[in-house]
């Protein structure tokens, strides 16, 4: 066995959903890049995302609410400029046009594919970084990010990450149907 | 704006990444597919796993311990195999060659190229799932999966899922470097 041991801070996801997370930071919208996102429970529908100390923080500690925003690659730039610089220092209200649903602290951003508003359900303090865990309160999308009535991941054109080596990455081929392709499995 | 609203739970991450995780259970490792993944600490590096009410769960709940397997393209049939058949009725022990580290209730396996073992941080009971955080103890991968030292998610060749589709697909197109393309970015 060829096995090597490495660092274990030095291991990620391969590769990571790329959302914004979206609060609203003394009556501004603000965005961050977030790529440590997970959905976490089916009913509610939850969803968790893991933040250092960041400006995005303040908003959602104080108004309970926060978006989860779905951006395809033409939005990888802006995308990216949001975990550059931080809100502390500068606007990023004008970066998108948003728009809001009923949570008015949830700003949603209306060139993303998939747009989702939260309420806080916990917040978890882990050393160094805060688990958000909202539930799902309106989800908005467009007819042309779906097929037969189903959000469809090749008309959303979303882009990854990984991490040590920080890149992005498209979507590649399709593969084969999940919960389907495991009956071809027989065992050795 | 055309944006329509879709049912609250109709939403996940896209593309969600893939990983079997592991534990023991009655004395034999048991493997799942994991789709709700996500780091979620920075230091110490934790994880994050939400599973429903699955056989898995025991040998987590039990032990303190479990595991997380980044899968290769080549492996995409036995993880889907995992995501079909429970280990309280199927036993997963031999779908994969497997080893230990330190941990012995976190099985690790063997061709998957990225193997992270997990002590239980904590396990948050949500309504229909457990978060369970696990402290990363050891990583384990080859030199082949590896670029300058660092892992290299081309040589690593994993797959990602979509739902409510349930489809799997493969890493595609190279976009750009995190961190930095964002700095083209002029505000409007």
């Amino acid at each position: 066995m060829n096995k090597i041991k490495i660092d274990s801070s030095a291991a990620f996801l391969y590769p990571m959903p790329m959302v914004l997370a979206g609060s609203v930071v003394d009556g501004k919208a603000n965005f961050m890049a977030v790529g440590w996102v997970s959905r976490v429970n089916f009913k509610p529908p939850l969803f968790a995302i893991a933040l250092g100390p960041h400006y995005t923080n303040q908003g959602i500690d104080e108004n309970k609410e926060f978006s989860i925003n779905i951006p395809d690659v033409s939005l990888m730039e802006q995308t990216d400029f949001c975990g550059l610089v931080s809100g502390s220092k500068t606007d990023k209200s004008e970066v998108f046009d948003i728009f809001y649903g009923e949570l008015k602290n949830a700003p949603l951003i209306k060139d993303c594919p998939v747009c989702i508003s939260c309420v806080l359900y916990n917040a978890i303090k882990l050393p160094t970084n805060t688990l958000y865990i909202g539930e799902t309160k309106e989800v908005f999308t467009e007819e042309k990010y779906m097929t037969h009535n189903k959000l469809d991941v090749r008309k959303i054109n979303p882009f990854t990450l990984t991490m040590p080596d920080n890149q992005y990455w498209s979507l590649g081929e399709n593969l084969g149907k999940a919960w389907n392709i495991g009956r071809n499995f027989k065992k050795k």
